[in-house]
């Protein structure tokens, strides 16, 4: 980590926000990082967690800083217009902006999000974009489906260097709802006996995947399996993970063809969603959040710079 | 109110408890109620609670009070053991349990609730097996399928005055943590202006009847409309409350035949399901959910008294 700092790779997200210094080869000068995400600062905020979090980093004026993610939404730094699609991967650089404010050392850019106007298909992106864009430099030409498992999952569809479309998914949200603020917590606090939560994510991904239509009845299963069929909290637990996520994907089959398909997010999400694929025989591979968010950034930077 | 209470008639739900005073002609003696539900009191509460409520209006000893709902729940008054699908309504009360602890003035008996223990398909229900018995006397020889919307709705398959079948639909408590609790929350506080509540619900409900399988991303559209294609609260709230309720019955369309479906809940739900219903060409009818408690507890004691 001696080598001097180019431009800095940043990913700011509503929870947290990461930073990566890059060097002239395109080696990672620094990785920094902190909770202070869009949804937890006030906007005159932004230019002093900035300094914060890389202003010991920097070692001359104008430092590039590219950022992706909630930075560029309305409540964030300064709102960058989304692109539509079907957008331009390519054209992320071009429709970013500059906020005001921030330390003479610093040159902070901001990358738009993505949105898809049309009527009953209303649909938006902030930071995915860019993990694509990612996408495409570390899997040059590819086209088809992509999947960012997470609390927001997005499907997306890539044609041409292009989204053509995507869907978003409230799978992971609505797991945190449910298990922590609705009657199901009730089965999933009690004894941790009983069958292991591999088998409550198998029976739930399985009935997901055949019966997405059936989703607000196969949720309250996993409260009636604990009261009457001696299930406790691990495989209720495992059983509605499975359902959710075997839920989004068997409500998406439609997009997916015979390709594999990109898993973009955690590994350990990467793992659930691959499994859920693999039963039904669409093979997949995993990349992890940050490596596609900062190839994208590369890219990205590479374009102007 | 002047006659003399022969029996008391109970609802004793999760949330709240109401009482009826029932005479010798079946008149309504008195009627009150409580926010002591189930959820609400420890077991040792019960009796207090019940004395509470009807104490005044006991004249006698041995007041026969017949109670149903979550009252027999585990952790209610006094666990009143399920009855196996295929339930006969017409032994319901052959299974009440007799609590003790009562004051001398009162013989409360609770009467069971149904499950369904076929694996995959578990499910539970107290209360509304009473709502269906008194639906049986409402409807003399009703087969079909009856549904209870609300927090937890229940479909139920009813042949020969046997509960066949039925499934649970967690639709209002879904509303509750969306609206509330997720990011969805963002775009129904907003400004009360754009178009107004019916349109949304007339849209999420043409979706959910749909698309039920594509629910997960559905729900996400309430807030993306709201981002970009100026909807505002109203719209936002009716868009989620009909594509919740068109999802939990597109889900279920295979239990539809042509018979009229009976809708038993409060007036605002069975207009809302009613006219979901309307839509895929099923016509239903509305009953009042303490009008079926009422008749189904009245016919309960009838087979005993």
């Amino acid at each position: 980590m001696t080598s001097r700092t180019e431009w800095v790779a940043v990913d700011w997200g509503t929870s947290n926000v990461r930073a990566w210094g890059i060097g002239a080869d395109g080696e990672h000068t620094f990785a920094v990082g902190s909770d202070k995400g869009m949804g937890r600062i006030a906007r005159a905020e932004f230019p002093a967690v900035l300094d914060e979090l890389i202003g010991k980093q920097a070692d001359g004026p104008n430092l590039d800083v590219v950022i992706c993610g909630m930075a560029g939404a309305r409540q964030g730094w300064l709102e960058a217009p989304y692109l539509d699609t079907p957008a331009n991967l390519n054209a992320l650089v071009g429709g970013a902006v500059r906020p005001e404010g921030a330390d003479v050392r610093f040159r902070p850019r901001i990358l738009p999000g993505v949105c898809q106007r049309q009527a009953g298909h209303e649909d938006v992106m902030r930071g995915e974009e860019t993990q694509l864009l990612g996408l495409l430099r570390l899997k040059p030409g590819f086209e088809g489906v992509a999947i960012h498992p997470g609390t927001h999952s997005k499907w997306v569809e890539i044609r041409d260097e292009r989204i053509v479309r995507f869907s978003t998914a409230m799978t992971g949200e609505l797991f945190e709802l449910l298990s922590e603020h609705s009657v199901l917590r009730h089965a999933m606090t009690g004894e941790r006996t009983g069958p292991a939560t591999e088998d409550g994510v198998a029976e739930g991904m399985s009935a997901g995947l055949e019966h997405p239509e059936r989703l607000t009845s196969l949720v309250f299963r996993t409260r009636a399996a604990g009261l009457i069929a001696g299930k406790g909290a691990d495989w209720c637990a495992g059983y509605l993970s499975g359902l959710l996520v075997g839920a989004e994907i068997g409500g998406h089959r439609d997009w997916l063809g015979r390709g594999e398909v990109p898993l973009i997010g955690s590994a350990r999400l990467c793992r659930l969603y691959g499994a859920a694929l693999a039963k039904i025989g669409i093979q997949s591979f995993a990349i992890d959040t940050a490596d596609a968010t900062i190839a994208g950034l590369k890219a990205a930077r590479a374009q102007v710079a």
